[in-house]
Parts: structure tokens; sequence; C-alpha cells
């Protein structure tokens, strides 16, 4: 049904735009994270396996990129696949859909918009050209509501933010994350676009990296004033007077706000409340879980040691050292100053009303 | 005057005692840590280029460890020149006190310990022997000052921590550094002692990793119990009561008490006291500064970005990202529970009587 792994690096200049997966016409193609920072390399997914490993390998990786990869995988595997007839092509969504949904297990965004793109498709009953027309546009809507949510974030934050020019953050939530500008750094984007941005100060994000490696290489990129600044120096960054406003992402806000976000957003939380600094969490609302009551409910995943012993080959502590290496953590809804949401900026305690239900993914590395 | 490089090395195995320098009747032999955690390496020292060199290059480092080591640097030096009168054994003090002062030119234990060796064996005038020989008794008795001073900071810390038996520490305070077990650390190690002690929480802290790589080993070839962190995990593992107590070694402390001590410091101390869980620093009163009288005359040393662009050999950031790498941060006095030193617990404010005079080294790697 689909070739041998014919992808090919097609770009490695930083001044291409950052998207992290684009529709070219006939196939998806990606910017594989895994070479970042060192290098940009574009890759052209030409088969479903392609597609595939690209997803769980990490080439694309943030829970929104990773569902609109996967959208465009069903379109690709519906073309390579040419089905001569209309249960044709409902077979080939059936199977594309269990095969592309399972590349990530635990990546939500990725199972419901497979299954988005799947039930699309089998509701066209007229030719199969009609199926394949009717699966690119529903990845098209995929890719396009979740730039639009990323606007709508930027926007409601750029407003929120007014006169607070200078914004630390943690972790990656941008561009190479999402199908727009991204959560925290949608709004990061939109103050700068707006002329009122001085600067931004980037935690590096131990252990894997993400502030070090793709928020830094991503606001170099857009040409954003940054400095990178090792997770543990927020505190003399607020305490000196170099920070106006927190602003980080989420993985899953329970009902009454407390926060699950990668592993440091608790400790910055505190850190700008001492300082008297605004602290705010930017996300969608299909990350705010409506199933979960607090904090206490949500279950942090605990990663391998071998995270902290080392990175990129080297090794930086003993071979057999013990580590307690949460991949998580959970800020309680008091320390937070605001959900800055695709529907404007809204507050604790959120109900079932406001929240749309599903349960968020839980782990986005 | 001193031979080529002649240093080999003579042991790797973990189970060997954890003396970062010591004598062995004709040369000082030094543990190389730069190769730990992955090896355990020794160096016989049979020149003094090769005690500079082990100076500079950070084969032997931790203030109290350079100042032993500069000290039995002079004896090695004049028994390779082997004086032929009391007037030439004087003439080879002077100059190998310029000599290796000037390894680390920051250093003031270092200048202190090959001073007060020059001095000693300036002031014998009988024999060149009798002047070889004060000069050893001088060395050792700077070894066995620094190795007593651990002593009674573990003594007067595992005192005070009564009942406190799961410790966070930071950095790196322990036997590698010192004479003896260390400050912090020789806390931990006099509450291990006493079977007082249940598990050490070590953070990583980066930039420079000196808790992954040096804490972490030197907890483990000792037996004690311990887990890695990052940085950032301090919050978590604060709010989740894996800790009764923190401790931690310090640079300079004004005569507030207001302490400068390595990058992390004080976002532990805030995150200590939002928890409310006891914060102390230890250190021997040569790091007590009456010459500094608050936080704010003490100069922080900003780094090169180059610390924060890679990690353990790898790539972790743009080659040319911008940082802001401060090496070390002031806790403020109010948030430090006690001062665990020489003389016993201490509270500020600090008189000149009660803090010895001198500028204690800002800068310790």
């Amino acid at each position: 049904m689909s070739d041998p792994d014919p992808v090919f690096p097609i770009a490695s200049s930083p001044s291409a735009v950052v998207t992290p997966v684009r529709w070219d016409g006939a196939a998806p193609v990606i910017i594989d994270q895994r070479a970042l920072p060192a290098r940009l390399v574009e890759w052209r997914l030409a088969s479903v396996e392609a597609v595939v490993d690209a997803i769980a390998s990490l080439a694309v990786r943030g829970a929104p990129a990773i569902g609109i990869a996967g959208a465009y995988g069903m379109v690709l595997g519906l073309l390579n696949a040419a089905p001569g007839s209309v249960a044709a092509a409902h077979e080939t969504l059936d199977e594309l859909a269990g095969r592309i949904g399972a590349a990530r297990p635990t990546a939500v965004n990725l199972t419901a918009a497979v299954e988005r793109v799947r039930s699309a498709g089998r509701a066209v009953d007229t030719a199969p050209p009609d199926v394949i027309s009717v699966a690119l546009r529903t990845a098209r809507a995929i890719h396009e509501e979740d730039r639009a949510a990323c606007a709508r974030i930027g926007a409601a934050g750029a407003e929120l933010l007014q006169g607070r020019r200078r914004v630390l953050t943690h972790c990656h939530t941008g561009r190479l994350a999402t199908g727009g500008d991204g959560t925290a750094l949608g709004v990061i984007y939109a103050l700068h676009a707006a002329g009122r941005l001085d600067e931004v100060l980037v935690s590096e994000t131990r252990p894997l990296l993400q502030g070090a490696r793709l928020t830094a290489w991503e606001l170099g990129a857009a040409g954003i004033p940054y400095r990178l600044i090792i997770d543990a120096a927020a505190g003399p960054a607020l305490a000196s007077g170099l920070v106006d406003a927190v602003v980080v992402g989420c993985d899953r806000v329970a009902r009454n706000g407390d926060t699950a976000n990668k592993i440091g957003t608790y400790a910055l939380a505190i850190l700008a409340r001492h300082h008297g600094i605004p602290f705010y969490v930017a996300g969608p609302l299909t990350s705010f879980d409506s199933h979960t009551a607090t904090g206490d409910e949500i279950v942090i995943e605990e990663r391998s040691a071998d995270e902290m012993r080392g990175f990129a080959g080297g090794q930086s502590a003993p071979a057999d050292a013990p580590a307690w290496n949460p991949a998580f953590d959970v800020t309680p809804a008091g320390l937070v100053d605001g959900f800055i949401t695709d529907v404007g900026v809204i507050y604790p305690p959120f109900s079932e009303d406001v929240v749309r239900p599903g349960a968020p993914e839980a782990v986005r590395a």
C-alpha cells in the first residue's frame, strides 16, 4: 500500500518558515524536531509508514502538531491506496485510523484527529475522489482550527499583559508544537507583533531541555529577543526585576484550576507569587478537563533516571545514580493569576458548561 | 628544579577512600575530579609543575582542597630543590609561594595556605631539613584544621537536625572539596554516622552539574541513600513531603546574614519557606565576611553563555543562544533558619568580633 521509506531532507536554512507540519499538495512535510537546534531539516513524508515513524520517533511532537500530522497522514494513505470503490475507501480509512492512531497511544489529539477524518470520509458515499476530498478538507480544518485557537490565545494574552514587556516562559509551547503560534509562546508572538515585548527569559527546562532546544531556537528564528536561563535562575531573575510576567502552558487543568504542566512550573508559580509578579497559564479549552475536580486526581508520570544521568550521549552523573524524575508537577489554582484561553481570559472554578468534556493528553514530551 | 610532568594514575576503584588531596610521604596525591563521575583516578604529583597544573585545570577543586594541595606543593618543591643552605631554602619558599599561589588567582584559601607555609619555613634558621620539616608540619596542620572544622560543622548540624531524617542539598560541599567531610555534606555524613539519616535529595545544579557529577558520586561511594533531582523538582519534592530540611553551603556570608552561594540556592530558600521546611546554611567562619555589611555589596559573577548551550558534551541550545548565567545568587538572611558553623549554630547579625576578618573566595567552580 505504501512505498519504502522515501523521506528526504528538503531544507536546512534557519530562515525557513517554522511550520512543524504542512501539506504540500500531495504529502505532509514536517520539520524534524530531533535535529534541532543544531540543524533545521524538513522531511517530505511520502508513505504512511513514514508518517507513523515520524510521530513515533518524536520527529514531530507537541499534541496539536501530532494530530495535524496524523490527519494529513490519513489523506496520504487514501491517495497512495487509490481505492477503486467507495467501500474500499471506507475500509482504507478504518485501516489507516487504526495504524496512525496507534503511533503514540497516549496522544489524545492524535486519535481525535484521525477519528474525525475517518468519520468525515465515511459519511461520503458518492465516489472515492469525494472521500479523499472530504478527508483533505477535514485535515485542513483541524489544522486551521488549531491555528485560530492559538491566535485567539495570543490576542487574549497580549491584551491581558499590556505594559508587561518582559516575559519569562518555561518548556516549549510554540509553533513547532501546534498548528499556529502556540499557547504561552502564542502570547509572546502576539506581544512581539504588537511592538509590546522587550525580552523573553527562557528557562532551559531540564531534563529534556525543551526550552533550550526548541523555544530558544524558535524565538531566534522569529527574531524575538530572548535570553536563556537555567531553571534555578528564575529566582534571581525575578528578584532582579528582569521579569514583568510569567506565562506557561498547561497539560491539564482541573475544574478548580489546579494545573498540571512540565516539571518546574510549580516552583515558578511560587517564585512569581513571592516577588509579586503575575503568573499566567495559557492553553486551549481542550486542555481543561471537566472530569478532573482538583489536582489531587492528576497522576504524575515518573520517568526514567536515565534522563537525569546524561544528555546527548554525555555522562553527567554516576551511571547507576538513582533519581526522582517526575515529568510534570501540579500548580495549585491559588497561585495562578489567570487562564489565557481560546475563549479569552477565564478564572476558576470552571463549570462543566464552560469546559469541554474529554481528557486531554497528560504526557507531552 | 622539577621533573617533566610525571603524574600517573594509581587507582580507579570506587572503593578507594575519598580524599581529594593526601601526602604519601614524599608527594601529594590527588583525585582527578575532572574524570568523575565516570572514573575514579588518582594522580601522584611529583613536580611543582604538576601541582600548579592540577590546581589550574580544576583536577583538584574546592577552596579548602586547593589550599591543602598548595601547601603540600610547597613541601614538594622544597624537597625537589634540595636546598644546600637555609638562605637557599628561604629563597625557594619565596619562589614557590609566588608560583603556586598564582595557579588560581581568585582562590583566597590557596594564597593563605602557601603564605602560611612560607612564613613558617622562613621563621626557621637552623638547617634546610628543619625548614622542610616545619613546612610539612604546617601543611599537615592546614589539612587537619580543615578536617576538624568540617567535623565541628557536621556535629553542630547533626544536633540541630535531630529528627529531620530527609535532607535536600545543592551543589557540592563534601569530601572532594575539603580536608574533611565538607560543610553541608559534612552535616549529612554526621547524620548518617549517627543513624539519623533516611535519604538525601541531591539537586543536580545546572549549569556545571556539581550535584550530579560530584555529590551523587560521593554519596554513592559512601553508601548513603540518595536520589538525584533536577533543580526545578525541589518544588514538588517539598510539596510531596519528601524533605524535612534543606542544607546548603555558602561562598560568602555578609554581616547581616545575607548569603551568596551557588545559583539556585535562593529559589530553594523561597521554596522551603513556602512549605514551612527549615533552610540552613553550613560553612566555616572563614566564609563569613566581616567586610561585607549586606548582600547588596556582593558582586555576582556572570559566566559565559557557553555553559548553557551544551550539556555533558552535547549541544542543547542554538550555538549563538544568548543567556543570563550568573554563577551565584544571594539569599536574604530572613530566609535562613540558622547558620551551621565550626563554632556551632549561629544567627545574624554577626559582629566583627564573631566573624574573622578577610574576604573569603567569592567564586568556587
